[in-house]
């Protein structure tokens, strides 16, 4: 499997999680986001939805949307598990999930702080403060959620790893980056920060990519 | 079972129009967004979220996430279903789900409306003007990825009406409500109007609803 992105991408920080987490072999091509590359006609011409990430099987078309492809590798990888077996159990991991890949990461993405700056005049520290605003109602909500579904244990879900702190690790990565204060979400940081050190998880970091600058 | 949800909410259309696709037995109860309903106690001791919808079954916690919500009815009610059967297939659905979830709705609902209006004096204008940017880009993107996976037949999916279209029908209605130009997008548009018209879509539609104002 090819996986386009991006060594600081999220969504694509993701599926590599996943990609190594699952053992799967896979070759990673780098499409810069800074360098607007992801919008270039050779990329469009793979995924016209002209985001990261894309995952393409040799003579297949390329699948785009980073949990669309998380269940993709579920379904058709299902050992060693991201999902745990009941409906109720695995609707509570995907609710997670949805908290960053719905709630975070859409309202704080590179396109959207480049729209607020560049069409809207927001200064960089006006675009820093939007950012740390969303992620903080995010992270907010996503304790809250861990507390409400009764949290033990060493991840998310219990003690099996799962989509959801495969969503999670990258969500506190972005957050420090920009300074946000995790102090008020003690035990989403303790379980990202687990989480982190496992082989799959650190050798996703985005330090660890190829096109890191 | 009972969703918690709003007349206007496109995220609990899209559970309304899955409940009675799968001829569910459910009520409503309305949490006004306008009114700061799912930001008062009462609310957020069932979904700590503070968003909608939510899903209660009874003598069982709230689940939240729309997307997670689909993915349970389907888990827990197969039939009809929403999802193809083949993992590319439903991978290629969920994308078109996430296009709407992921990249339309977060940038451009209420939250963030007001942000714009009250935090970065933005007019009621200027954020009309920011709801169809993103509203066009992604449904660009949606139309895109119909052409790039060879639709063919009535709907998203070719001739089963899938999650695809559960989405795309609340995203359509949203992009009308705000005059967004819909010419570039033929394809998408013919599909969510042959959808909204059957049974199950009508039923769901915003103005049907009990608390429609």
């Amino acid at each position: 499997m090819i996986l386009y992105g991006y060594f600081r991408s999220s969504t694509a920080y993701r599926l590599r999680i996943a990609l190594h987490w699952k053992g799967l072999p896979w070759e990673g091509r780098a499409v810069s986001l800074p360098k607007g590359e992801h919008r270039a006609d050779a990329y469009m011409a793979l995924n016209p939805q002209g985001a990261l990430p894309a995952l393409v099987e040799e003579g297949q078309p390329a699948l785009a949307q980073s949990l669309a492809l998380l269940d993709y590798l579920e379904e058709t990888h299902p050992a060693p598990p991201l999902l745990p077996q009941g409906a109720r159990e695995r609707a509570m991991v995907r609710s997670l999930c949805q908290v960053v890949a719905c709630d975070i990461h859409p309202v704080t993405n590179l396109r959207v702080l480049k729209e607020l700056r560049g069409r809207w005049g927001l200064s960089e520290a006006d675009s820093v403060e939007w950012y740390r605003h969303w992620t903080a109602e995010g992270l907010r909500s996503f304790e809250a959620t861990l507390a409400m579904q009764g949290r033990h244990g060493a991840f998310c879900w219990g003690d099996a790893v799962t989509q959801a702190d495969v969503c999670l690790v990258p969500a506190v990565f972005n957050a420090r980056r920009y300074e946000v204060d995790l102090a008020p979400y003690p035990m989403l940081t303790a379980i990202a920060d687990r989480a982190a050190a496992l082989p799959a998880f650190a050798a996703a970091h985005p330090s660890r990519q190829p096109d890191a600058g």
